[in-house]
């Protein structure tokens, strides 16, 4: 079995659920209750909270629990685009961003806000310039991903960040989802202001997520209630699946380096393999790309035929984004790229964890020949 | 070790954690993955949804999951509210709501809604002609709880339904995080269009909950995204937490019927016990009360100190709600019903879970017995 669709979602570090099963069993108790179980939970919290600020090098008081990266995008976005709507109702994005995202800033159009998508070029990157030129007076919230989910194309956070430092009222959100562990950014010295994570992207479990939000930024909650993180997400929180997130991202961060040198060596044995298969376009660009993540299209050969195919093998890959893969549309960010609506059909996107080996690449290239073979032949 | 705090949260039952690790490791796909392992999540997450819409007696394209109780107000208040802005901005609740509602409705009301607070009387409980009294041309959500979660009156949602049978265009939220197990309505037959529940308050997993939707109603999500959830509820769903869900609440229903009349027992056992002690007063009303809380004050020994008193013999209560417990201000439900505010400093809620016994009912009073006595003498 092959599992090549880590940026849907990953398996759980065995390590990740242990920790999951005994803090729910041993210290099972609502962190706001005063007796012990309250103060233990409390404090088990606050552990897990002080271990992401250090492993993120940023504060405690700037992590905040979510339930995912959904949740994270969208209490960043709407939340800052709200909270300070009286200050402007501008924003500024990129159009190959997660349907969160894209969606969030959608929503927000609803309302009377006025959303500039910018374009990217053929790697799927957007130009710096233009996020300065898009920059307005009623300017208040840019967001923009990091690695994108679908091609895997690293933004230039960095630089946009640099740029914006003559723009301090406005917010900057960066959705990190696909890039922690594998691209890796400095929050403490990049002026970026919220940036959304989800752990079952890194071994972690689903329905938790950490959002970073920089000392002094306000946001509007979406959930009100009980108060619950300093009252950005009230609700009784998931305190075995935080403990569990902060082993998961502990553990990620402690692969990274080596993980990341061997997924580069996969890569570049998947880029070498694809590119010598007849017919099969590579998208995720050779420059400023993520090393987990590789797509691509085989002319002629539909998406869903292809990954039913390599299944029949024991071999797991997607469309583009897990997300949009059910809605049969072709990949925004494809098109974005300028990829033709046909190209786009067909194409599979290969995505990595520290888990994957240098043979299963090697195995499913040598799969990748043969199925065609076989379809070309079937099809034609 | 007696723990009495389960309004606040409960241990998950063994079976349930076992769910959830065994669908966390082996069914650990996206469901929105278009492969067998994404396939056999979706599966899952299908059954568990068919599983609550049976124990609940609804239909299953009813039943949207969440991430808890408070999630699962939010949305409902701020979703149907905002959906239905054109139509009015009148929202009617009680005064003694849990602060995920009372919250909720208060960030409504800066957005320009107006909101009504209905009174209760010393019972906790609100007068259904109170409620029609209330209703306006512009009155579009009524959110009214079932059980409340600090003295455990039950309000009249059945009669409430039926006199909102007049008023079609009204939706009636339920919050019935607190109910479930221990009060049975019926959702299928009652008029209530969305009802929220929350799984750790019935040995579930924090983190999860049931939002119920009646088919045909619709809500402005506050997660857009990958359109999960019927587009209510974006955001990669918590499969193995879900699957859980329906084990606990299949497990609590089972035992609810045999389970509620032993909590009755030993409800009356603690009534009786307490109203022997001399400067106690029992604030849980007699009638329309569920069978699991039990809300008393201890005239001048504040609950802080009753509370860690209790805790040193191994006896886990909390002052009124979990979530209000740290801000030290006197329960808004109490200040309701007309207690006064010196006596509701005093306030201590006892919550069963059906593991509860008879035995730790008597344990529990012969220690308040012996440490009010001990108290008495140091305080004084
Ligand atoms: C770039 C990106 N952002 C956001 C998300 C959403 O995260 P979650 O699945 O935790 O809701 C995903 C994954 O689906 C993603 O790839
Ligand atoms: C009546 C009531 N509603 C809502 C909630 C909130 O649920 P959750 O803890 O899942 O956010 C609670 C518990 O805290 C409650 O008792």
């Amino acid at each position: 079995m092959i599992y090549f669709d880590n940026s849907a979602t990953t398996k759980p570090y065995k390590e990740v659920l242990d920790s999951f099963v005994t803090v729910s069993n041993e210290f099972f108790g609502n962190p706001s209750s005063l007796h012990r179980f309250g103060v233990q939970a409390e404090k088990l919290l606050t552990q897990a909270r002080e271990q992401i600020a250090m492993l993120l090098e940023v504060k405690s008081s700037e992590i905040y629990f979510t339930s995912g990266g959904t949740e994270g995008n969208n209490i960043a976005i709407k939340g800052a685009a709200l909270m300070h709507k009286s200050k402007g109702r501008h924003l500024i994005t990129t159009n190959v961003e997660h349907a969160s995202v894209r969606s969030a800033m959608e929503q927000l159009k609803q309302e009377g806000f006025e959303i500039t998508f910018l374009p990217v070029d053929k790697n799927g990157r957007v130009q710096v310039a233009d996020v300065e030129k898009a920059i307005r007076k009623d300017t208040t919230v840019i967001s923009i991903m990091h690695v994108n989910n679908e091609v895997g194309a690293v933004q230039p956070i960095e630089e946009i960040g640099n740029m914006l430092k003559k723009y301090p009222n406005i917010l900057f959100h960066v959705d990190a989802v696909q890039a922690i562990g594998k691209v890796p950014q400095s929050l403490n010295e990049n002026r970026v202001d919220l940036c959304s994570f989800s752990a079952h992207k890194f071994h972690g479990l689903k329905g938790t997520g950490v959002l970073f939000i920089r000392d002094g930024v306000r946001l509007l909650p979406l959930f009100s209630g009980g108060n619950q993180e300093r009252k950005i997400r009230s609700g009784t929180e998931n305190v075995a699946g935080f403990v569990a997130m902060a082993k998961a991202l502990r553990m990620t961060l402690s692969k990274s380096e080596q993980g990341m040198g061997r997924m580069r060596e996969i890569q570049q044995i998947l880029r070498e393999g694809l590119n010598r298969i007849e017919g099969l376009q590579i998208h995720t660009p050779v420059e400023n790309s993520a090393p987990h993540i590789m797509n691509f299209s085989l002319q002629g050969v539909k998406s869903e035929v292809l990954i039913h195919a390599l299944e029949d093998k024991g071999i797991f890959v997607s469309t583009t984004s897990a997300c949009s893969s059910k809605r049969k549309s072709p990949s925004k960010t494809l098109l974005a790229m300028g990829v033709s609506e046909s190209l786009a059909d067909s194409a599979i996107r290969i995505s990595l964890s520290f888990n994957n080996t240098i043979d299963e690449a090697k195995a499913f290239i040598a799969t990748v020949e043969a199925t065609v073979k076989h379809l070309r032949k079937v099809l034609n």
